[in-house]
C-alpha cells in the first residue's frame, strides 16, 4: 500500500498543511464525487479495508498498511464491514468523521516527527499555527 | 479490551478536555513513571498490541479493538514488534509521539460526535477553543 516514502516526509509547518490539504482533497473526493465508486470498493465481502487520503490528492480503499507499527497513523479499519448495516448516509458521515481524525492525527505526527529530528521544531505555539490553518481550510468547506 | 461505553461518551467541549486530559495522564505515566511495567508489557512475543490511555487516568496494553470500524480511533498498532530493534529511549520516544496523535484524534471525533448528534454544535470556532486548551495543557508539560 502507498503512503509516501519517508524521504518525502513534510520538513516545515507549511508542507505538513500542504499534506493534509492534498489528503484532504482526496478524502472529499472520494466521499462526493467519486462516492459510488467509493461506496462500490467497500464491498464487506472483503478484508478490513481503508479509506486513503494521499500527498498527492488521490484517494484509496486498500487494506492496512503491513509494517507494525505503522510508518504514519493509520485510518479507521474495517469500514466496509459497516456498510451494509447502515443508511448509506450515516455510513458515509462516519467515514468522514474517522477521516478528518485521521487527517489530523497525521498532520500532528509528521509535526512531531520534525521536533524529533531536530531539524527545526515543533513547538505549542507552532501546533496552534498548524492547527489554525487546518480549521481555516475546514471552515471553507463546511 | 475498555473503552468505555457509549452512554459516557463527553457531550460537550468542556468533557471532551477533559477525557482528553485523563487518557493523556495514563499514557504520561505509562511512559514515565509505570516505564518499566509498560515496557515489560510490549512483549514482542505477543501479537499487534496497542497502549490506550483510559478516561479514567489508566493506562492499558492491550490487544487492538475486535469491533471494526471501532467506536473510537484506535491508537498505534503492534508497538511491541518494535521494542527490541530500537534503542530504548527512541522507541519510547515513538509510542509518545503516536499517543499524542491518537489523543488528538479521539479528541476531535467525539468532538465531530457532537455536532453530527445535533445536540450541541462544533464548529470551527469550538474546534480551536478545544486545540488550545489541549496546547496549553501539551505546554505545560513538556
Amino acid at each position: 500500500m502507498e503512503v509516501g516514502p519517508i524521504s518525502s516526509a513534510p520538513r516545515t509547518v507549511e508542507e505538513i498543511f500542504k499534506d493534509y490539504s492534498s489528503r484532504r482533497a482526496g478524502i472529499v473526493r472520494a466521499l462526493t464525487h467519486d462516492v459510488d465508486e467509493f461506496y462500490a470498493q467497500c464491498d464487506p465481502e472483503k478484508e478490513n479495508l481503508c479509506l486513503y487520503g494521499h500527498p498527492n490528492d488521490s484517494w484509496e480503499v486498500n487494506l492496512p498498511a503491513e509494517e507494525v507499527p505503522p510508518e504514519l497513523p493509520e485510518p479507521a479499519l474495517g469500514i466496509n464491514f459497516a456498510r451494509d448495516g447502515m443508511n448509506r448516509r450515516d455510513w458515509l458521515s462516519l467515514i468522514a468523521v474517522h477521516s478528518d481524525s485521521w487527517l489530523l492525527s497525521v498532520a500532528f505526527y509528521l509535526g512531531a516527527r520534525l521536533n524529533r529530528n531536530e531539524r527545526y521544531g515543533f513547538d505549542s505555539n507552532q501546533r496552534v499555527t498548524l492547527f489554525c490553518c487546518l480549521s481555516r481550510k475546514y471552515e471553507q468547506e463546511v
